[in-house]
């Protein structure tokens, strides 16, 4: 069977991760990706010895990448017209613009969190909306939190039914390497609520979602602590194990030594997984707690790799490579090695 | 009318404010305060030239403060015997062993958060149970967490009824000048049920009550956001307009730059308030949401500060300087500054 | 005697602090302060019931002001009128545009650190080169590191005599309070040599001076490690003595709990002093080593407060106030509480 | 030729790096690492599958290891048994407890920097005194500041004479993933000289060195600002081609975006590096002053990895695998990937 092949545009925080994430599908060829400038990711892609092909994002700049003697293999342009489907990872807004591109030559492209929603024709999340995103030409996936919490929020849907959900976001304010944004012994508050439950109602319109974000001077994931009132009662022993079934969702213990968000990442780096990345959110065994008839619980969010998996599932929806959110995200399980 | 004679023991981050807010008030003397050895607290009292009078809490090493030529007005038990109360803001565990001192020569005394519940007759909050603390011997304060809550929660009981609360708390992990204890660049998740959850049904055990406790690296002010569950209905506006009547709850905005705990500190600062401390809880307006019948709030918890008004109510209360909770708090408000 | 009329330009971090200097001078007068917006700190003027009077200055943006019920005393235009000399701390290039009016009603002014050399006449430090701003209409202070940095530099200089300076400099990244820069988990190298080593070189042009700045996450005092070559030999203890003996520089011990950066600011907020503040710089005793010839040791420069000392012997200076440096800042140090 | 069996004790975040790096030689074999409870870098190594040997290093807490699962090969002793020497990455203290149990079965062994300097024969490091290493039976390596240090100042001291260097350390106080130390808001100043200078001056004698540390609250790399003294004179340039020569140093620019400790650790997970390392130490070119005829520069040491070449160097010297500098160093230097 032919691989599909796919395209990355923008190798920054997310875009390398993609390109990693493609690279792993044994039925999908990553052809290339594109950038403009020799950032830090560029110029260890050149380092590594140009393991995926460069391609230029904005050709007259082109002398950028060459001048430090790195190969570029053509234009975005070129790499579109090689490609079934783009992911495009640029920074918020340039999305919309390369649209046109991927229009122009038929290609179809997903687009990430950051970009408008209008860019897309689809919300998709791999677990949660999958038959949407069939066929679909365009399609925007979720910000990482909001991939994230809907991991958890659509396993408890599908077992006993969520009616409504508030939540606390404690953002984790920027990513490890990260010198544009941060802030210093300051907590943040944003206007509630937070664009992740508006989003999380998008994809999950039966449900009544609210929350307030609170950002923190950390680098290392988010934390969630949702509060869920579901249809059927659900007790804390029942929510472990539907937890612990779920392939994208990992159990942890303080008390096997996961402390916090520091912890989960520690353990990435000793896994030995590239970049000391973790596609999984993990749920904390003790947090969990019961509210009246509700259920709360502590979710930590590994922002820089927890959405490459839908990703990859909105390729296979898209492309229609498989037919149903089972054998989808199945597909990409086994190959991203989640069990 | 006699003052009510008040000392002090511990002279840290609560023992010295605790000593602003008696000296401030115009029906108590502040007799002294005791401490052992020559802390930063302690030279600096020493530099501002002695506006307390100090006292040593360990006879035996008296000599630590006279060393440094710190004028030393006598024993810990000398200032017992001097004063019809105690505010105990010693280390935890301190307090219960001073607590024979306490008894021994008929004194009442009030402890704080980090001491066992069985120290006392009394688990005392100002706003919530000051009727319970009439004529008490030995009551114990909640710690700061739960005391801010508490206004908060007890001021929205009072008026539509609280059945549950459900919070997330976003806590600060030490003070301004903290050495002995830190975090760099982590989250940590506490066990659920967070014990300001059980400290606060203990208090008002009409409500059910739990939370997780995440701790974050910044030093001012804990962040907590808790969903309601009322028994009559209320809309946003009412809640504003319930916490704007509270002397002790300030609303403020993220519109007005206020964006965090930080501006909290900052503007306690510009305030020219001793210390830069802030005794209010703060709201923002604009985190308050409604899911479904419940309401969400975050709040912020200026921790150094916030549980010297309720231990000045404490006293009221055992001395029986006031008869109500009306009466009492009015007092301890219009003496620090609170309208 | 009449008391020299003083107004301040710009109501932020320093605005406020030279306000605060100015008041407690006994030969002043602060006329007042002008600012654009209802800023935290404009906000905080009004909730203490206006003890300084305010200005607007953007007269067609008085409405801000006015808006949120704040009084409004009148124009900038109409404050310089008003004054003999105008400290200027707005933003990094309003002063240069503020200059034109301090000019046209023939009023001095003292620019601070930020803005550029070109808008004064002398770059001015209050112990290093106070001669130089006798009578001249336009000064700029040195920023508050350089500030600090001269102030224990030209100590050792007048008694020793320094020919050459290397140092690194620690620099905390934020205010309390900022939210508008940060930095999240990391250190921040900027090319050498930092401009406070050039700044230094231009104050004192026979010292040869170089330096790396890294800045750090943290809001609470930057700490400077001056390695300093001497034309005559000097020891610890010497050294000591004669830090010991300047007004503006505390010595301090770790084995008095001086831990570092955040015991300072928790002292000064112990001792009482306003906002928490501290004007003099910190020397660690037990930082100070030989290296060879050369002397080395850690200074803690409070960022906020350091530079309001070296503002009021401007004023002094070219109003021609006291006649000599020794005259100038003693008077500076006796109003501001420093021995 | 036979490979050199290595056994591993302590699988924490340094022996788990010496096992990798072991691994990676081609004329050695990692017969085993021995540690005591599941802790995180244990579970993962299960995780992994298990591929290296695990053996307890506490025989009756055996099953803390087997109640979980995880298959354990043999006692610490017997690991000892099958090996030709040991790396002791165990905390501070354990190590010399361990060292009779390696005397016991002629065993020679390694120790780190945190182990007292009497538990070894030589203080070693692999550039500055292969030689002394050669044969001996006990060897302690630098700790990882005074690893990365005197890679950069014998690399100086054999081009041109080192007679004399100073030099700030900006300490990065935890680890990612560290909750049992950390520093919130703060720096904390350590008594001068710090222990980096004394211990180069141990392996440097000819050398005078001094220095004051600063902890910072960050988790990414060490950074130093030394001032050298040379004998010969040496100019910007020609100390940046001595530093771009030699395998562990790397030299980065401000200008390629290389902004701090946090961006050499980004683009060491960039690079796809295991855990995210990096072994070199990093010079920024933008960094290097001149001050007189002295040279100053800042470097960054990557806390976790940077002690692994040099381990492995004293494998190389105590088992004469090479018997010169040039050769050992080279060797470890090809197997880890360092040109």
């Amino acid at each position: 069977m032919k691989k599909i092949r796919v395209g990355v545009a923008g190798y920054g925080v997310i875009g390398q991760r993609l390109a990693d994430g493609v690279a792993l599908q044994d039925d999908m060829e990553l052809v290339g990706v594109a950038d403009v400038a020799p950032t830090l990711p560029v110029m260890a892609l050149y380092e590594k010895g140009m393991p995926y092909k460069l391609y230029t994002a904005v050709p007259e700049k082109r002398h950028l990448l060459t001048d430090r003697g790195i190969p570029v293999s053509g234009t975005l342009e070129e790499l579109v017209q090689s490609v079934d489907i783009m992911l495009d990872a640029t920074s918020a807004g340039i999305g919309a613009k390369n649209k046109e591109l991927y229009k122009k030559h038929g290609v179809k492209a997903i687009f990430q969190g950051g970009e408008s929603n209008a860019v897309a024709d689809v919300f998709f999340h791999g677990y949660a909306n999958y038959e949407k995103g069939l066929g679909a030409d365009y399609l925007k996936l979720t910000s990482c939190n909001t991939t994230g919490l809907i991991r958890a929020i659509d396993c408890i849907d599908r077992a006993v039914g969520v009616s409504k959900t508030a939540m606390t976001i404690i953002r984790r304010v920027a990513d490890p390497g990260d010198y544009h944004r941060g802030l210093t012994n300051a907590l943040q508050v944003d206007a509630a609520p937070s664009h992740q439950a508006l989003d999380l109602m998008t994809i999950m319109p039966h449900i009544e979602a609210t929350g307030i974000l609170v950002h923190t001077p950390v680098t290392h994931g988010h934390i969630i602590t949702p509060i869920v009132s579901t249809k059927k009662p659900i007790s804390k022993e029942e929510l472990l194990e539907l937890f612990e079934a779920h392939p994208r969702i990992r159990v942890v213990r303080l008390s096997e030594g996961f402390l916090g968000n520091a912890s989960l990442f520690k353990y990435a780096r000793d896994l030995g997984n590239s970049r000391g990345d973790m596609y999984e959110i993990a749920v904390w065994e003790e947090s969990i707690v019961k509210s009246g008839e509700d259920i709360m619980f502590a979710i930590n969010i590994p922002q820089e790799a927890v959405v490459i998996p839908e990703n990859i599932d909105a390729i296979r929806a898209a492309m229609g490579m498989q037919s149903s959110r089972e054998e989808g995200t199945a597909k990409t399980n086994a190959n991203l090695g989640m069990k």
